[in-house]
């Protein structure tokens, strides 16, 4: 109820602040009989952990997770699945001058507004060291959806665009560079941009998109938990996300009902799939695509002007290690998303028909 | 579960198909003692309804509510709210057209894989006639929020964009047009676009923008509920949406953090808001506002080939009455939804500190 | 949330005051291509109904059940299911009286101390009038459960006592008296002392034993939704229910290991079955079975003293047509809450094992 | 979904087996700003424990708890309370003699079959060691309820009971003996029973009462999630409850209406109190008292016939170190529960009326 659950059959709470003993979680509603690849949930980790490159923050954490129950002999048991990722590298000193000061477009202010305390060091419950759970649990989702792939990029940073349709491009050289950008010229681009913002001591946006192939037709529950609409919340739900399309998405406003309508195959698939794979909220077979806006950063390396929590103005300068660019670190927690709508809507449509 | 249901403690069930005997719902968790507005309610189900002026479909419905339960001597009694609005225009035979057919973009081949049975009439539970629902307890939120003002409207039609900003707009004007644009000579334009493309026989995608002002700082939950990603969920689940987008949107995905920044004053509000009022999920006081696109009508007065059940390619032509744009019609849903979102919180916030 | 919602995967949504225009419900979640029995429906909701013998309330309702949406030439669509049930005979003027009193051991006082506001008429929606709704999902759930046979009976009224176990009973008598007690000798005697307690203008309380056969090992979930803790909820939330045991119950409490434990067959089954059908909350495939202990009716036709919303000490009688002793019609209620419960874990089983 | 939550507002979720590295949960929905008393948690905890006196098990668990998030500076934040419970004496290898046997009348046979599979140490999630969790989520509970004191003691054991009503009872006295029963008399009969009981290698049953005094009227949602019902599921959901009454309870149903009415006093309390505090569902201000019946344990130190998972007839003998009464150990959880159900209708409460 207070937010910090995910999915109805297929569910995640988490707990953790940024600098407390360690951030969890809970998966309730695994199946039982799944045998777990640990490896490969760590390994998703890895994607997202700080410090993996030269573009990304330079905070050292090892993220390892451990896990304390629903697991045995290497499979899941049906039971709730509790986990844990200690916080290694806490250095709360850090942060001790931000204690009664608000942070511009940081959650700061508003979490005092609504709770009356916080824990201000490095942003507490606010931080998307959160997302770390996100992605512990997605890894797992991901092992449950066995033919269905999801595969996220990078497809903007500022104004440097991958402007290759998707269907152009070959997922596996993703993890070839550490924009994670399946274009090596564009990719190239992308990591000089981020540098030199770096340099400048300032932040920059981006987009990720992301695509999700052989999902069986029937997925998605019709009026308010449209599978789009799921998703678009699910990518809402991460730090910093400002927009989402999926398909035509905001090009689709600009058109006509005879260029965007998608017709028909004989076997059911579509000629074309301006809808993104998805109609009245359900999927058709297609691929599923969509695109999440990321804003800069916000805390950047230039003095800025703010106030304290009495309402004084004050002087800030960021301290401590930041991302310059948040979406290279993005790309598996969107990925962990979708994994887990998309693992959720497959147990629900067990029970849809007789 | 199987998503006919929206909210936490101001939650909403509905039922109903476009060709059934009627579409109904209940509100569970109105608080008592409200005194409800009946004439209000139904003026929002007039903004919705078919038939309203020459640019939308030209069906009769009188869509007139009825409540059951939940309200005694003018005020609500803190019980479930049921309400039935009838169909009174269902003229089912129009459809028999499409009882093998799936419409190309339509939900008909998607309901079939996912139930192996289907209502086609009209679209069954997938036709936006389900909305009409969500207008009437939207409506009844929307007494609830009291001080809190909403305020939708039609920004672009095809490529016609109220480029304005929002600031600039007299929201008094919205209602003073039947395309629902704040401004006459783009509204004129709209217009006039919107009866050429029916003339056609085709129909065009359009943006809604929604602006929510007078919200306390403080709404809002933490990680996966975050304030932002509720109200994206509940654009994204309204018929023919692509896309949502809140405060910069795509375009701070361009910026840099020391341009995308919002600075502080020292009452806490802030100097720009390219935050759109929401900073990690939480309302901050200032105005929320959002974009909202959809995709053209489906259905168009063309011919189109298609496939039947069984796989074999038909030619189709649209009949019936349809919207050939959906933007007029889909503001007052738009405000429905958001007001639900922001209902739902206020209640939340209440339960939120000591 | 507010309380008018049972069920997670077959879940009811209700509404309706006793003396308002109408109660119904929403029932979402049922799957996709069952053939409805729709008289069969109607048929257990004649026997809840008032009117239906001389040792109940005299009152006349049809309690005709219509049904909106959900179901498509005869068969269920998969989307929700709306229906509404009119109230016929609503003669409120019956009630002006109570208007201002608090009825003792009714739930006046509660519903205006929790609401500040309250529909008199009837006892509002804390009349049982509500549990019409209930009988109709549970209705269509027995519909659900094919093979899953549930038998509800009074086994007790006031101090006369079915004693015999439920396996030496045949079930086939329960409709054949009035009472529904599938023993006639005992049938007689309650009977008779319901209609005694109705000459004294009082009333008397009783049980309900409900057997449950033919459910697949399996069923419930661990911790807190265990099977018996939510057949618990079920009875226990039923109008005038005052306790509820399952298995050996409370006589197991005073019990020792070596006599409780039910020792296996080969095949699994049990050669007692004092666990009642459960352990560690989960079904076992042997039946199961409980008793509900329902209070006597607190409307009685004798001069009582009790207060007004005031505070002041009035005189009060009792007036209008009432059960001298609910079970009899308490019966399907039980059979329709147990049928929900079932209805439900069947669901949710279906996403137990990979 | 998979039965490890419960709670609405104040939400409980949690993981863990008997014999994996760790239990815990996640308490999401506590307000912030509370000032926790960790040390009366610890207390808490220390009342469940096995090993606390001569007639409980012996086993050695410190059972000391651990808060990872959620608290900061000595207070809640509002944000998710993360905690875990370390599983010291883990002993696995006691339990490899039941590793392909199911022990007649636990939760072996019923896991494996609606798994597939079972962590068979201990009884893995089956084990009452995972009330240890809900210990920890009740205290913090009772810490939220301020005013509201919750009480229960053990009533009976076999067929020992405590006659006195509670009203006679003085509570202090609950923890003065180790069978926690407010009279010294009784307590030492029942203490005698318990040892002559484990000496035969027997277990026995027994009741714990609850009294919870200081509940403002208003509290409880009417009809699906009466006050009662929510209890009853709660006390149900603890391992090896077979029954639970209040108010009157099972006696009510033997009743006249004309006796068991409770006749209101002017200032809205009640002379009797056979309604046990709650009507319609509702907390009416007066003391809300219910009663729970426990089975005997089912582990016996006494040869008993059973299978294994194949079917084969076996002879097993009790080992390890079990409780040869399970009452003593279960009114702290009792209590728990109660507390939990409570907080969850004071916040619920908090939404009710505009």
């Amino acid at each position: 109820m207070a937010g910090n659950s995910f999915g109805k059959l297929f569910n995640l709470t988490t707990f953790g602040e940024s600098h407390g003993t360690a951030l969890g979680g809970i998966i309730d509603g695994c199946p039982s009989g799944l045998t777990l690849d640990i490896e490969a949930i760590q390994k998703e980790l890895n994607r997202r952990k700080p410090g993996q490159s030269e573009i990304v923050t330079q905070r050292k954490e090892p993220d390892t997770v451990q896990f304390l129950s629903g697991i045995f002999e290497g499979k899941t048991t049906g039971t709730s699945i509790g986990f844990i990722i200690e916080n290694a590298n806490q250095k709360s000193k850090d942060y001790s001058h931000i204690k009664d000061v608000y942070r511009p477009s940081h959650a700061d202010y508003t979490y005092d507004q609504k709770y009356g305390i916080r824990d201000y060091r490095g942003g507490g419950r606010s931080s998307a060291r959160e997302t770390a759970c996100r992605v512990v649990a997605g890894a797992i989702a991901k092992q449950l959806l066995k033919d269905v792939k999801i595969h996220a990029f990078v497809s903007s940073v500022g104004d440097i665009f991958l402007e290759k349709p998707y269907q152009e491009l070959d997922f596996n050289l993703i993890e070839s560079n550490i924009v994670r950008c399946p274009d090596e010229a564009v990719a190239e681009r992308m990591i000089n941009r981020i540098k030199e913002i770096r340099k400048e001591g300032d932040t920059i946006g981006g987009t990720v998109t992301c695509v999700i192939q052989n999902v069986p037709a029937g997925l998605g529950e019709p009026v308010f938990d449209k599978l789009h609409a799921e998703l678009g919340k699910a990518m809402l739900s991460i730090n910093a996300v400002k927009g989402f399309e999926y398909g035509s998405g905001f090009c689709g406003a600009k058109m006509k009902g005879s260029e965007h309508n998608d017709i028909f195959n004989a076997d059911g698939s579509t000629k074309t799939n301006l809808s993104g794979g998805v109609q009245g909220g359900i999927s058709n077979g297609m691929d599923i695509y969509f695109r999440v806006a990321f804003k800069p950063v916000a805390t950047i390396m230039q003095n800025q002007e703010t106030i304290d929590s009495e309402g004084h103005v004050v002087e800030m300068h960021g301290k401590g290690r930041h991302d310059p660019c948040v979406v290279p670190r993005a790309v598996p927690i969107v990925e962990a998303m979708a994994a887990l709508v998309i693992a959720d809507y497959l147990l629900q449509n067990k029970v849809t028909k007789l």
